[in-house]
Formats: structure tokens, sequence, C-alpha cells
């Protein structure tokens, strides 16, 4: 048993707006297959405003919990079946995955059957509020990683004991389990992109700017960047983006005539990494004959996205869903990493850190598109 | 300047329904990339009866016009540009293609910038009506088939000199040049299938058994036929099927749940030729995570396919339209003769022959489903 901090998210009273707030909770001993986390460092993704904003109920979800997904810390105590870390390890966290159903057998664990439950759920008995012996759900994505201890699922952690420098390290490396993971996945797994492709990338977040990066590993010989935030299309342009498309503009209308001014061919591969469904549509438009479309952003849950058939059909397109980039984050993180020694995926570029408690100004500067990753800070 | 037989088709009094009669009509010499071909026989394909039954101005479509695009002839006489046939060379026809656009010169010819216009419309000036002197629309896949005599496009020709036995063969392997080719290419290069994939094929006429001999040929572990014809049921049977479901049980429900209840897990891959709407929507949710739905049969020309979008990507599924297989009729149509010759490709046991002047019977047999590929014979 540890006391610590954690940011617990209650229900919201509007939806869409987080309801969070820094207490002290209780954080059991591992069970077989946990470890006990004490944490250094999280990313705050998209998906954790999204599934904490939420009415409960929605997709069975529940509060008060705490959410955090893209962890790093140091292991501080491990499960009798605890195989792959020590007392001592730091450890990186990403999604977590059965191991035994047909996907996951396959490698192909962000698809696992019980991705959805156990990752956007997660599960009671690991984590209390210190005041009044609340129940909290932990262990979201098998981490909760918004608390300075976590009891968090063998499945979610890579050993970065042979993988980091430093302790400084470790925290820049927290975001890469999931945002920068996707992104660099759809490019990589999904659509297996080379020097003929010509990618649209629309949404500079911590997906598409993964995208873009492995985009431009790729060789991919045409890069269209699309955002709303000036700084991010300046910083995709330094990173490989032959050209981009700034959305804000006043008089822009529409996304798909925007890339046909610049490629009156249309694109090979379009990522969305916004959600939003006339940028998803368009996105499929601006593809040219057996142009691939990877929805990765995600829309409002009530969304059905409109496809003319025949159009389809005789264009050849494909439209395709994708999560965590099809990754396994234990072959996805060590990549990353080496690209980053190499100086061809520069996370430090995105990532700004933030005191665990000021979580407030974090989420402002994702909301406002100013930092394209913000990074809490659990331990200094 | 060849006088012939034609089957004529004008515009429909009623639309779906066919309007042709059997006429003379005069056929032009050949341009420089042109073929005078004698056809000695032709397939029938859905989209001949599609494309004959709009209204006059339907994707630009005039009347009359001279359908059919599964030929098979001689040369009678060639232009001065071609460069593949000789005069007295016994040939297959395919589809049309430029040869020059980008996705020709990366060899997806299905994908040819000008597919839709000069397959699916043709043009005038190599064929008029014998009496009135009428201009007919022809070249109707570059090939007009349904005729005695037609000038095609040299693109649409793949010389069988060395791929036949005899004029016997000639007229069986007629129909390769669109339906089987399209089935088989589906699997073959659209969904590249193995011997870890369960298939779902959905409507068996020729493009489904195509897939079918095809997907049993890759090794596919399971294979699912679907039709509403016990006859072709059966015959699929004995092609490779492991499962079957007859839609049309009086108490048939929906394919999905007939689909799970014969595979739990679900299906990798669903190939759908019957363009109905219901179908298809039921053949994508019969797939798996990570499954590939591949559409091919026509559905109507105002259908839009309605996807839940946070669904499709949190199952990593694909929804993938296909022309002709993506297939190269000058690949496709050699390697199907050699499976025929491996006794793995039987086209024999799906064609039946009809003369030329019998088209209503073999229309009507199509129409029933008693027969998979009715093939007019031109030249006894």
């Amino acid at each position: 048993m540890e006391t610590g901090n954690a940011i617990v998210a209650r229900e919201p009273s509007q939806p869409g707006v987080v309801h969070w707030s820094f207490e002290q909770v209780e954080v059991a001993s591992p069970g077989d297959d946990e470890i006990l986390v004490e944490m250094y460092a999280a990313g705050i993704c998209h998906t954790d405003i999204v599934l904490s904003s939420v009415p409960a109920g929605t997709m069975g979800i529940d509060y008060p919990k705490v959410v955090g997904h893209e962890g790093a810390g140091v292991a501080k105590a491990v499960g009798k079946n605890v195989k792959s870390v020590a007392v001592g390890d730091p450890i990186l966290l990403s999604f977590y995955y059965c191991s035994t159903c047909q996907q996951c057998e396959a490698s192909h664990p962000s698809y696992c059957d019980s991705f959805n439950s156990k990752n956007y759920l997660g599960q009671q008995g690991t984590m209390k509020s210190k005041t009044g012996d609340e129940q909290i759900w932990a262990q979201f994505f098998g981490q909760s990683s918004f608390a300075q201890y976590s009891t968090v699922k063998e499945a979610s952690v890579v050993n970065a004991k042979d993988l980091i420098k430093d302790i400084s390290e470790l925290k820049l490396f927290a975001p890469l389990g999931c945002g920068f993971q996707t992104g660099s996945g759809a490019i990589l797994n999904i659509t297996q992109a080379g020097p003929k492709d010509v990618v649209l990338i629309t949404g500079l977040g911590a997906v598409g700017m993964g995208a873009l990066m492995t985009a431009k590993i790729a060789k991919c010989k045409t890069i269209i960047a699309v955002d709303r935030v000036q700084s991010r299309i300046d910083l995709a342009k330094t990173l490989g983006a032959t050209h981009t498309i700034n959305t804000s503009d006043a008089d822009f209308s529409t996304l798909d005539l925007a890339v046909r001014d610049l490629l009156p061919g249309g694109v090979s591969i379009a990522i969305d990494t916004t959600g939003v469904p006339a940028v998803i549509e368009q996105s499929i438009q601006s593809t040219h004959a057996r142009g691939k479309t990877v929805l990765i952003g995600v829309p409002p849950m009530d969304y059905m996205l409109n496809i003319h058939a025949t159009t389809h059909i005789s264009s050849g397109r494909a439209v395709l869903g994708c999560i965590e980039g099809d990754s396994d984050p234990r072959v996805a993180i060590p990549q990353m990493i080496q690209w980053y020694r190499d100086g061809i995926f520069p996370i430090d570029k995105f990532v700004e850190y933030f005191d665990a408690e000021d979580y407030s100004k974090a989420l402002d500067s994702l909301k406002e598109g100013s930092v394209v990753k913000p990074v809490l800070i659990w331990k200094k």
C-alpha cells in the first residue's frame, strides 16, 4: 500500500468538460501480474480528456477514476508472476492487451478482444480515495498514470532499462506509448507508405506529428500537413512537410479543394487525426484512385460516415480504421527511441513539462494548440 | 468494312429492362490502333445488362449501342500501329485502358483515368446500322463483343496464340476477361489472402466463383459461400467452400448472424459481389478485427454506405472498392488459363453456350441463376 497524489476524474457536470481534482489516494500492493510504479512523468493525450468528459454509463464508463496512459516511472514492487520487470527498473507504459486472444496471438495487440473494456474502462480494486474510502476506477489502459503511485498491469509495461540513458530521457519518452506510436504505426503498419506515396496528414498533435516524422523516414515523396495552429504548421515544415494548409483562414472553404489546388492528382494516403466529420469526408475525397484513408481521430460517437458506394468501388479507394497504429509497443517504442537518437524522430520539439498539480495549464495548452504534447511531472 | 449481325441495345422503355434486338450492322475498317475482330464467342456479364438498362444520359450513356465485354475471336485486319496481334491470331478481349496515365504506368490499368468513360460509354465511329445509317455507340470496354464483327482497341486485346490449343478453348476462355478475373484479383491483388484467412463470398456468379476458386488456390482455411440458388451452392461445395449459406430460405433473417452462427469469431475477408445494400452492410458486420470487406457488386447509383465511424476505427476494419480485381489482363488471363489446365480453375463447370440469336434465353438463365456464365456463340 502506498499513499500519493493523483488527478481524480469525477463525472462531469456538463458533458465535454472534465471534472478533475488533485487528491490523495491509496494504492494497493501489486497482484500476481501487476507492478507498483512510482510515476515520474505522464503525457496527456486527447483520449484522457474524451473518456473523462462523458456522462457515466457511456460505453460502460464510470467515475471516479484516474486516467493517464502515457506513463513513465520506476518499479517499486512486482507481483510474483511478473517476468519482464524487476524492482528498480525504469519502465515506459502503453496500452493493455490480454496476450491470449486471436489478435494478440497474431501480434496485433491493439485489436485485442478486451482492448475496449480493459483500456477505456479500467477496473476497481487497486486505488481508493484516502478520505472516505471511495473506490476509484484505476488501471485505465492498464496504468492510470495520472498518479504518483499506480499499480499497473505487466502487459502495459515496456522495460526501459536498456533503452534510456538517464531519468530525463525516461520523462521525455513517456508519451511514446500512445500518440506518437499511433501516428507512426499508421504509416509503418497500416499503409506501409513508401517513396511513391503522397501523404495528407490532418491534425498536427502527437499522432499527426508521429505520422509526419515516420512518413519522412519512409521517404514519402510529398507530405501535406494540415492544422489550424500556425506554430504547429511551422514545426511541421521543419520536420519534412513539403506542403502545408492552415485551415483557420477566414476564407478557407474545403480541404479537398485546397489539396487539389496543391496537387491536382490527389493523394495516395490520407491520415485523419482530427475526428472531425467534415475533415474525414474531405480527406477521402482528396485521395486518388486506390487511395487509402486511415481514420484515427475519434469522431462523435453517433457519427455515421457516408460513403457513396459506386464512387468508392470505381475508385478502388480504401477506408481503414486504426487503433494505436496496429503497433506492438515492445517493438514500436524501442524503434522510436532509436529514431530519436538518430535525430529523425525529435520528440523533444513537441514536449513541454508541467508540474502535475498544474494539469489545468497543461490542458489549456493542449486546447489552444500551443503545445503538441504536454507532459505532467510526478517526480522532479 | 464488314457487315454482320449484332445485338443492338436501344434505350429501354422502362428502366431496368434491356431493349435489345438482333440486327445487321456495318463495321468500319480498323484505325491505326484498332483491330477488326471476327467474334467467336462472348460471355454475358451483369454489367452488360446494367449499362444497357439505364435511361439515356445516365453517367453519359447513350443509345443505340452494342455491349459485350468478354469477347473472343480472330483478328481479320489490324491497324498500322498495332504491335501485339497479326491477322489470323486468336484473341481474348478485356477492358480498355490508356497505358499512359499514372495508374496505368503503375500497373493498375483498371484504375485508368479514362476507365469509366472509355469502357462504360464506348464511342461512335466504328459501327452503324445497315438500314438507316444510324450511328451506333461501339467499343464498349474497347470491344463491343455482342457482334459478329467488331473493330476493337488494341489495349483491350490479349493475344491468345500461345494460350489456346483449339477454337473450343478460345470460346471457353472468352469470359476470363471480366468476371472471373475480377473475383480472382479481389483475392490475389486486393486482399492478398492466405492460409490464415477466413473468407466470406456473397453471390456465386462468375465473380464470386472466381474469388472462391482463387481463395482455394490461396489455401484460405475457411471459405463461406453465400447465394440464393441451391445449384450454385452445390457447385461451390465441390470447389472448396467449407461452409455455405442459402439466403433464399423463408426463415432467413440476416447474413451477419448466420455467419456468426457458423463462425462466432467472424471472418477476416468479405467479398461482396451482389451489390445489395443489406448484404454489403452485413458483410462488413461479419468481419472481425482488422477484417477487410471488398465491394465489387454494383449497388444502386444513389446508395450511400453508412459506416459507424467509431466502430470502424476501434475494429481496425477496412472497406475497399474494387474494379476488375485490380488485374492486368495480360497477367491474369494467362494465369487463369494455367490454373484451368492444372484443374484448379475449372471454368468449364460454369459456362453454358447459347446461339447469339438466343440471347433472351441466355439472359433468362442468368436472371434465374441456373447458369453462372452464359456465353453467346457468334461463330460455330
